[in-house]
């Protein structure tokens, strides 16, 4: 046993610290002045002789009672978080709530309404349903005047509604409100934010997954030739070896419905396992008596229907694939996230856990989802399409940015199948919002995390999982800033922490994990982490140019991910300018240099700034080499030093764009992927850059992204950033099971650019500061600021792992408890992997 | 008090775990047996009333001893990390002791040897000193023999002369070996590894301080008109308010030795405070008597010596500054690290702090400063040019890197003044590994590091310093991979944990952490991180386009720092091919589309690999929107898909390579920095890419990077990578008073690319696994692989906190406790930093 040091130590704190805080819910106060000396304890015990025997041998190098130490440890608090207060007593952007949702279904439904609404669950897709109840953010003039101390703004729900039952079928969007529910409340449609005044019927989300099951695309005869060809096959029985999954998008313009259908292995990691067959579906309209088969594909043969593939098939003149059956009978748990492979040294040991020995330092406003850290406090909402986003994002009471929210994620594959050639996936579509699932605890996030909820509506009912979100401190692991220097004032170190809020969504077979980080000096780090499984493909040697070989018949497709984010800069006030800063190499004379064997010319870089003065200007890529940046500042606010304020927005890992431009199946829906962001004039018009219609709309989208783009001056003006963060995914066996993130991420960083007068990082006294001493030889003196970073009491014991379900309400606000499991996964899943049900 | 979790808990591991495990040395068998239910000690003192009485109220709680839990907490093992195993008994990278660079010394110094030397402390420049005793490192070939099993080879010391005493002085390297010292032991000059036999004198590194206060440069006339002029002035007295810095390169070729001085305020942060003026010095040769003033720059006037500059001062025809008297008497605090600002809320407290509550997961031996944790193993090296270099990386046993070292770190400046748009600093002059000042523990590496030791060779004395190393395990905060599905198998995660290898050094001004981070996926990250002071500049506005302004007359100047490492990657074997992989937009026709509304011509990308053949097509930058990546590969190894084994190399933060070419001032001597990578033959006479002496030699580079790449083949050859990271800093006021790590940091990743047949991380225990509850509304069963990810006990307090100064050997070996403060600080400061001594 090594020489214990448990025993004495400093307090935390030091009272003189205590001024800056506020009182009352002030916790710490108590844990700080608790403080009793546990040692003691013992020490009085121990006058009980049998007691000190027995307690000597074992536990005297634990609380050194033979010592002359004065303090024992005591237990830690729990790692519950202090209460925030937010600078304001309502979330503008929360979500609506169970109750608020219901009374406003019920307020639709209520025959004046004349909608004729039929509920998700026992719905036909040419009925009139619900899609959407949702928070319909207010005007931001009117947020800002409330956050400044006005009256609340009205609030307003959007309420999507799928006319199935319209003789010519259509999605529209309505504006209901002022809430709660009365006199007032009027329904209006919502067009405004939209380019497109009519959303085509065939374009709609996914409401009920059984509209899939109401055709026979996979006939008997069918499944008996699947059998045959590749051993697997899909007859609605709970023996089922085959799933399919589709492509997206289904429509170019919303004439129409159409999908591929692929066929995959019914075990774990199936999105690995695609057979070499393919259904092209006809599922446009509303009557599913005239849904059809137009194509299937067979080992590179084209037939233009169900009937003459079985022809051929029967007929002998199928070229039949001599690589179909090879996986036949095969073990496929290399697909699985089961633990494989010999153990690593050590590894029976849980890994190093970070814990907050003094407390949590950030606050929690749980009812109002209000964050703070550090000078840092935010409000959270949530949605449907997007999942989370950040709010009034304030620095030592400044508004840096009104909204911080994901916009839209985009794959776009590529391959020699009809599958990975036709695929663009927009996720905004599936619901990346309502795919946020339950984080696991200790796993997803550090032990410390704390949780909060979020709440999505669906016709098939309003889901509520309590852990969509997460919110912890780290020790970043690295001084923020450092000197080492000899003069008295130079030689200290300021430790790194940052906060992160974190959601993961899973759309299909990939996982998402958003971040929003943030440190002590003003800077933050949004940044975008892939994992899940690749959509595979079936490897065979005409793929070659698109792999990605990562088992005999598996690949993984090549595909870029780009997702965008819409950052609402405040810099000191709403009226900012957008900065362009340049560097380039100059050759230039300088006096000083004449004559000398240097030669009078100097090779050296300089900086050109310029303001970009319309939207025109505003669709910008990195410049090469990084050689410079983008910033948005306020022309008219400088700092002390008469520098415009401004915050600086730099590429982070895999600073990407889209690679392909121009296919058709993502002619005009997704436009903001060809750069690496854009700067447009912040209207409550262009609230978003997609909409979740544009998934199956290139060629018409809902919200076209360029028609922002209209030449507006953008100087002084309020201002949005749309930046783009995105991977080039060239997938590799590593990418088996399961993408990495330790690979698999990208960012962008948002940093002060002389909006500070100074790096405000130095005011933490998470510090230490050294002075030499006065003899050589001597160690150095210091100042640790009172904090002691070596506080240690005795951790609480985390509550032991649990995973419930989340929880799921029907469209009278009941708690529905009797949800399965697989109907829950059919919900989860929608077109990406489907049971046939015949 | 919230309801305390402190009682029952799981085992962190359970037996079944231990096969894989390693007996002799792993103390963690003793931890894990050594379980006593300390709760037991209680429940028997507790059968003393009086006791229990004591204990019951304050304790219950801690130890649950009135409820029905068997374990209580026992006190978690000191974070001291276990004994590694290094595949072979002898570190061949490590850095000689004092002992036997006492030896050979010595035996340097003997009269047979010839080399009428002088040591340094005692030295004139007209001396003949020894700038360096090194290990040498041997041959690749050798050093794999012995690795393999085979016998060591001969060890080497590289020895640098600087010849000040010879006709034509010069500076000359030696082998001398093999050693110990014996009869066998020789001296022959070093030159395969150089591209110039003659290294000129006046590239000399610096060994004495002394020699620049050997002339007086600011008379006393000069120093007058200095304080009108500037309110300041340096007098050689103790209340000098100004100090000395240099710029560089001192030459071009070696024919002389020449640097612009500037002169600073003598306080806390003096890079930050310039005045207006400087001298144009010539120091060439031996003869300081020679030695004299070539111009004066005052207010943007040149003058052709000091005389000059005076005549004017006295007769009135000098052009004063309206500003230079400015910033008299003003308050520099800015400029110092100490704290300052309002507190923030609840940064009275420490933040969270890591703690590894069952034992450190990593092991070192200290011996031969070997590493291993989760698989991965190296060696560490340390030299007195860059500092750290890791060797014979392994992982699961195979080498994947020979070598990883950095290489040279230039720093190239902009600016309307002498010294900035002179200055290109080649850091690897001034000794990066002299330069690493021991870690700041608790706040330059989290309180579980390890530290270790690094011995670096200096004519003034050799320093030993104890914490120039740290190396440390971290919880990433977020999973390596993690997948939601609904299949069993599929849902679950791995937790993300990395190690961290890290040294800081300090070239006068700038701190450039170095870290070296180990994922258990195989990927790595090699990151710099910059802190410390701008090379700051005296603001005025001639200097617009160079800003960064940071105070009323302080500035920091654009620049751009470049840092190359050498990466000897061996992929399967030292036969390797460089891959280059890129993607490209095609337009495709594929039958399934044809007549279809989507047309039959895909837009799609697509994926073109190609070898690149020889050196001359291997000086690369990272391909247009990071569309593709770099490889090592090795063509006749393949993973089990048939793919060849490799590693990729990718950009990670700001992958940038210089702004600027063509300067004299940097004309051939650091050509690496003009790519983001390169790749070549590895040769034991291509061993570093720069030397210490490039940085006074641009017209004639000692190291001249571009002759390695020579045509020659580099297919299935031993290859080497060339990486650069780097920053383009245009500097801001947050830069002030220290650069943040937030922003000054880049790196690359090198990630396995069909290394292995899928993801190693899923062999991971610290893991879960979720499979669906049988019963609707049940919560999820899971398997953590018996890994108790909340196991806790009650923690060491770490030691307090303690920064002794390094140890200094004298040329006897002999521990010289007198350095003072003064003196080490000369060392450290060099030319960056200089009092005048008249």
């Amino acid at each position: 046993m090594m020489f214990s040091r448990i025993g004495y130590q400093r307090l935390p704190t030091k009272e003189s610290f205590n001024e800056g805080r506020e009182e009352s819910e002030d916790r710490r106060d108590s844990i700080i002045s608790r403080r009793r000396p546990f040692g003691l304890v013992f020490i009085l015990c121990a006058a009980s002789l049998f007691c000190l025997f027995l307690i000597a041998p074992k536990t005297a190098h634990l609380f050194n009672i033979t010592g002359n130490n004065d303090y024992g440890l005591e237990e830690c608090a729990a790692p519950i978080s202090l209460i925030a207060k937010p600078p304001a007593p309502i979330n503008l952007w929360a979500s609506l709530t169970i109750p608020e949702i219901t009374e406003i279904q019920k307020w639709l439904e209520a025959p004046e309404r004349q909608l004729n609404l039929t509920r998700g669950p026992v719905s036909r897709i040419s009925d009139n349903v619900v899609f959407l109840i949702e928070t319909y953010y207010p005007p931001k003039a009117e947020a800002l005047a409330y956050l400044a101390g006005g009256s609340a703004p009205d609030k307003y729900a959007h309420v999507t509604i799928q006319h199935g039952g319209l003789e010519i079928p259509t999605v529209r969007n309505y504006l209901v409100g002022p809430l709660p529910v009365g006199k007032r409340t009027l329904i209006r449609p919502l067009t405004e934010i939209y380019h497109e005044s009519e959303i085509p019927f065939n374009a709609r989300g996914s409401i009920n997954p059984l509209e899939f099951q109401q055709v026979k695309f996979i006939t008997p005869e069918l499944s008996d030739a699947m059998q045959e060809l590749f051993g697997v096959t899909a007859r609605g029985t709970e023996n089922d070896t085959l799933i399919l999954s589709v492509s997206g998008p289904f429509s170019f313009d919303g004439t129409s419905r159409k999908m591929w259908y692929s066929f995959l292995k019914n075990v774990a990691g199936s999105w690995l396992l695609p057979i070499n067959f393919w259904q092209y579906v006809d599922v446009s309209g509303t009557d599913p008596s005239l849904w059809k088969v137009l194509k299937v594909v067979y080992n590179h043969q084209v037939f233009g229907s169900t009937e003459e593939f079985l022809d051929a098939f029967r007929n002998g003149t199928l070229i039949r694939s001599p690589d179909a059956l090879i996986t036949q009978d095969k073990d496929y748990s290399w697909a699985s996230r089961k633990r494989v492979g010999k153990p690593r040294d050590l590894d029976q040991l849980p890994g190093p856990r970070s814990v907050s020995f003094a407390g949590l330092r950030f606050r929690v406003d749980r009812e109002t989802q209000y964050i703070s850290w550090m000078g840092w406090g935010m409000y959270l909402g949530f949605d449907r399409d997007m999942g989370l986003s950040l709010w009034d994002i304030t620095l030592q009471g400044e508004r840096i940015i009104y909204q911080l929210a994901p916009q839209e994620a985009i794959a776009q594959y590529a391959g020699n199948d009809p599958l990975q050639a036709s695929t663009a996936w927009l996720d905004r579509h599936f619901g990346m919002g309502s795919s946020v699932e339950n984080l696991l605890p200790g796993y997803d996030c550090p032990h410390e995390a704390v949780y909060l909820p979020a709440t999505t509506y669906s016709a098939m009912g309003t889901i509520v999982r309590d852990k969509a979100i997460c919110v912890f401190e780290q020790d970043t692991g690295r001084p923020v800033t450092r000197h080492f220097g000899y003069m008295d004032g130079e030689f200290g170190a300021v430790k790194g922490y940052m906060l992160t809020v974190r959601t993961i969504s899973v759309v299909g077979n990939y996982d998402y994990e958003f971040d929003y980080m943030f440190h002590i000096d003003g800077t933050m780090e949004v940044r975008v982490s892939a994992s899940g499984y690749l959509q595979g493909g079936y490897w065979e040697s005409f793929q070659k140019g698109y792999d990605g070989k990562i088992r005999e018949r598996s690949m993984g497709n090549l595909h870029d991910h780009v997702i965008n984010y819409k950052v609402d800069l405040d810099i000191s006030g709403i009226e900012n300018s957008l900065l362009e800063t340049t560097t380039a190499q100059e050759a230039v004379s300088q006096p000083w240099f004449e004559d000398d064997e240097w030669g009078s010319t100097v090779i050296q870089q300089k900086i050109t700034k310029r303001i970009l003065e319309t939207e025109d200007n505003a669709l910008l890529k990195y410049p090469t080499n990084f050689q410079g940046h983008y910033s948005i500042i306020n022309q008219n606010q400088t700092n002390a030093w008469g520098m415009p304020r401004g915050y600086a927005i730099h590429g982070g890992y895999s600073p990407v764009h889209n690679t392909v431009n121009g296919a058709r199946r993502l002619l005009n829906n997704a436009n903001w992927a060809r750069y690496n962001l854009a700067v447009s004039l912040q209207k409550d018009t262009e609230i978003a850059s997609s909409s979740l219609w544009n998934q199956n709309l290139p060629g018409k989208p809902t919200v076209d992204f360029h028609k922002f783009f209209d030449g507006e001056n953008i100087t002084q003006e309020d201002l949005v950033v749309w930046i783009n963060v995105g991977t080039h995914h060239l997938p590799h066996a590593e990418d088996s099971p399961n993408t990495k993130t330790t690979v698999a991420l990208s960012s962008f960083l948002l940093t002060p650019l002389n909006y500070f007068d100074s790096d405000i990082s130095l005011d933490s006294a998470n510090a230490i500061l050294l002075s030499a001493p006065s003899k050589a030889g001597d160690s150095w003196n210091f100042d640790d600021y009172d904090v002691n970073q070596g506080y240690t009491c005795i951790p609480q014991i985390p509550a032991p792992f649990e995973y419930p379900p989340p929880k799921v309400y029907d469209a009278d606000g009941q708690l529905n408890e009797a949800v399965s499991l697989e109907d829950a996964r059919k919900l989860a899943e929608m077109y990406h992997r489907m049971k046939v049900e015949l």
